[in-house]
């Protein structure tokens, strides 16, 4: 997949050289001179990564980093830092400006080539996931953390068939508030990560019964693993193993011997990746559910309730379906006399009392203002008259205290009324609930009616 | 990227050799011997691919790959069928299975990882689609097409600085009912592409003025084509070329001389893709509407109210901010009189007069069952006030006729209050106008009457 690229170095021949060698490549390259230029360019032109110098004038590749990653328009663009020496000091600052990984002048090519694809995936992968966030804050939830979410508690997978290897990377972990588990074989990493929902996968590529690589292409082919960062662990010499795990789909990579900052900075790093990949994910979730339910009791809405009804009578799993029309009496007169507010606590309290007086299969929905449906299906005339004055007599005996001290009447009238020969349709069924309900109201309210249609 | 690949091919020699390549690519592979076991195999395994042979016992690869994409669960799985001959009848009947794209035997390598890679990408992408799709789904939204659509309509652009060969992509593309336009050189494809929504985009690798490569690369990079089908056209030599055109994101290609029904057919399975891919998106954003609107009235609910109203009020821009708090008076009686469907109908007119009679930047919300809110920012007073009572008397003129034949008072009682010193959050901005219309409700009701709070 192709990609824009922005490179960011002060000495025009570092830039050419790359610029080149990408572009032939077929990336979209643009060059920025100094860290100013490369902010303003990743606000206009929004590459899918930046590969930036350590070493600038003015501002350093550190602080651009840090002003990059603290904007909330390009934190998640990937950044890539370029290093004349790669000490682990320098790789550790730039880890903590929130660098994605580093490479060391002269830049090996199919190194840069390897980690820009792994990169610019994710960040696709982030693009479609940050639609769903924009559509979620439009909606008022808020996707974006105020700060680094903390890593304590998250839980990580080290998976190395040499056990000294496994301790050092779990005790450093350990200093972070990470819980680490461990897999000695890929049968046991397979079969942990399947049960336990890890925030992060270590894995070294020095194990010597099985190819971890196979490992890695299995965790990324399965669905509860696949987006699980995954981190690998290799000899200085395993370049080319690297390489293709990140091909297959691996997050970041550390060379022995470890350096435990670096570990800690990485995993770190990942984990909160991870985090604000799940956050966005459910947020989106509510979102969706918000679509569905009504904002004051939490029941379903009306408009969940015309489509669970029209499934209900089109799969031809009407028989024995019986619907409640249940309205409140003399709702107007607590609005009236206490406020809006007590009139919703009104609504709160008989749809709680609704709730925890169904069955799980019965679905209730508010219907308007002061009405609520409740749709039981395989259950009989006697039943349902038993399930509605059930109710009836569970909101009559709540006691509803309107204002401190206070006492009010709450009651409902119950409509009652089943599919059959002649209700066919959520239509006729509500309507002849709501016939049935309004003989309670004529016959003096807080009573269940029984529809005689059929 | 690794990904799981289903070989289907009777013969198991041929299977285990493309099984030992794939896997030394780190794919994870199975095979299956006959066209049932194929489709057992893609329910519960679920690959990312199918490579499927085409001459099987019992039942054929077309056969096989037509049932597989007959069905909802696994027709989304891209399927290359694997041919002895290679001939365009061949590959028609393919196409018009639903086949993704077809591979000769003996197969070459690097053009089935190429493949394997682009698809899978294509792939994950839906994957992530259908997620949402599945979302829609829940909220009783259709996401799939009862029958492939109809491509008649649709847009392409066909790129080609040669004369003639684009004019024979266009007849072609013509007599299928799509509308083709024309591009003769890069600036002008992209002009065109960034101006017209098209719905496919074929283009020529044999230009020869510009490297065509180039702009599917900025095709791919900029946001409004990355999501539109690319169609490569080349001459046989020019395999490395196609290559790498799928390693920058094109979607599919046809080898000169052009077979006028491989074109179509190939043209069509994209633009359907494309069509699949706009209908997932955009019933995602019904979905996520539908958590801010009220079915009834489709206005805003209380939730996109009260968060809307938060802004406002938090943003600083609470100065001159005017809310009105609307109830239909004696609406009970409409209900009991002449049944729900005539309460329902009087609040859509409401409904509609508010939204006909305010301006654009004001926000109507229904508030509860017959209670509406209008919120208007920088109104002073003396405005507010007389937009409230035009109101007032547009909804006592608009003559509500509950049953043919009848007509019926339909009245409303407003309150009118203010942000201010002493009113600074939606609560008690919403208080106000709630005491205001209690008010005018007192005070006979049909009236408007202004909070002194503020």
């Amino acid at each position: 997949m192709t990609a824009r690229i922005l490179i960011v170095d002060d000495v025009p021949a570092n830039t050419r050289l790359l610029e080149a060698k990408l572009s032939a490549e077929y990336y979209q390259v643009l060059a920025a001179r100094d860290g100013f230029e490369a902010i303003r360019l990743t606000h206009s032109w929004q590459p899918d990564l930046i590969l930036l110098d350590v070493m600038m004038p003015e501002m350093d590749g550190y602080e651009t980093c840090r002003r990059l990653k603290d904007d909330p328009l390009t934190t998640h663009t990937p950044v890539v830092m370029v290093t004349a020496l790669g000490e682990p000091s320098e790789r550790l600052r730039g880890l903590e400006a929130g660098a994605d990984d580093f490479l060391t002048k002269p830049v090996e090519y199919d190194t840069l080539l390897a980690r820009v694809r792994s990169l610019v995936r994710l960040k696709r992968l982030l693009d479609e996931w940050h639609l769903r966030g924009e559509t979620a804050r439009a909606l008022g939830l808020s996707t974006e953390f105020a700060e680094p979410p903390s890593v304590a508690g998250a839980r990580a997978l080290v998976v190395d068939d040499w056990d000294l290897g496994a301790q050092t990377v779990q005790d450093a972990l350990s200093r972070e508030g990470i819980l680490p588990g461990r897999a000695g074989s890929e049968s046991e990493a397979l079969a942990l990560a399947g049960a336990i929902p890890f925030d992060l996968i270590v894995l070294s590529l020095s194990m010597t019964a099985e190819d971890p690589l196979w490992l890695a292409s299995r965790l990324r082919t399965t669905e509860v693993t696949q987006d699980i960062p995954l981190l690998l662990i290799a000899e200085p010499e395993q370049k080319a193993r690297l390489l293709r795990g990140f091909d297959i789909g691996a997050n970041d990579w550390l060379l022995r011997p470890i350096d435990e900052n670096e570990l800690r900075a990485r995993a770190r790093n990942q984990i909160r990746r991870k985090f604000y990949q799940d956050r966005l994910r459910s947020d989106l979730g509510s979102a969706l559910e918000m679509a569905l339910t009504d904002p004051l009791t939490g029941l379903y809405n009306q408009r969940y309730l015309m489509r669970h009804l029209h499934g209900l009578l089109a799969s031809g799993r009407a028989d024995g379906l019986a619907l409640m029309m249940i309205d409140v009496d003399y709702f107007k007169t607590v609005n009236d006399r206490f406020g809006h507010a007590a009139g919703d606590r009104a609504l709160r309290l008989i749809a709680e009392t609704l709730r925890g007086r169904t069955r799980v299969f019965d679905s209730i929905a508010r219907y308007g203002g002061e009405e609520f449906v409740v749709v039981m299906p395989g259950t009989g005339e006697h039943d349902a008259a038993a399930a509605a004055e059930r109710l009836r007599r569970a909101i009559e005996d709540l006691g509803f205290a309107p204002q401190e001290g206070k006492r009010h009447p709450l009651t409902v009238s119950i409509g009652l009324a089943f599919a059959g020969a002649h209700i066919t349709t959520a239509e006729q069924l509500l309507q002849a609930a709501d016939q049935a309900m309004y003989r309670a109201k004529r016959s003096g309210r807080n009573r269940v009616e029984v529809s005689s249609a059929g």
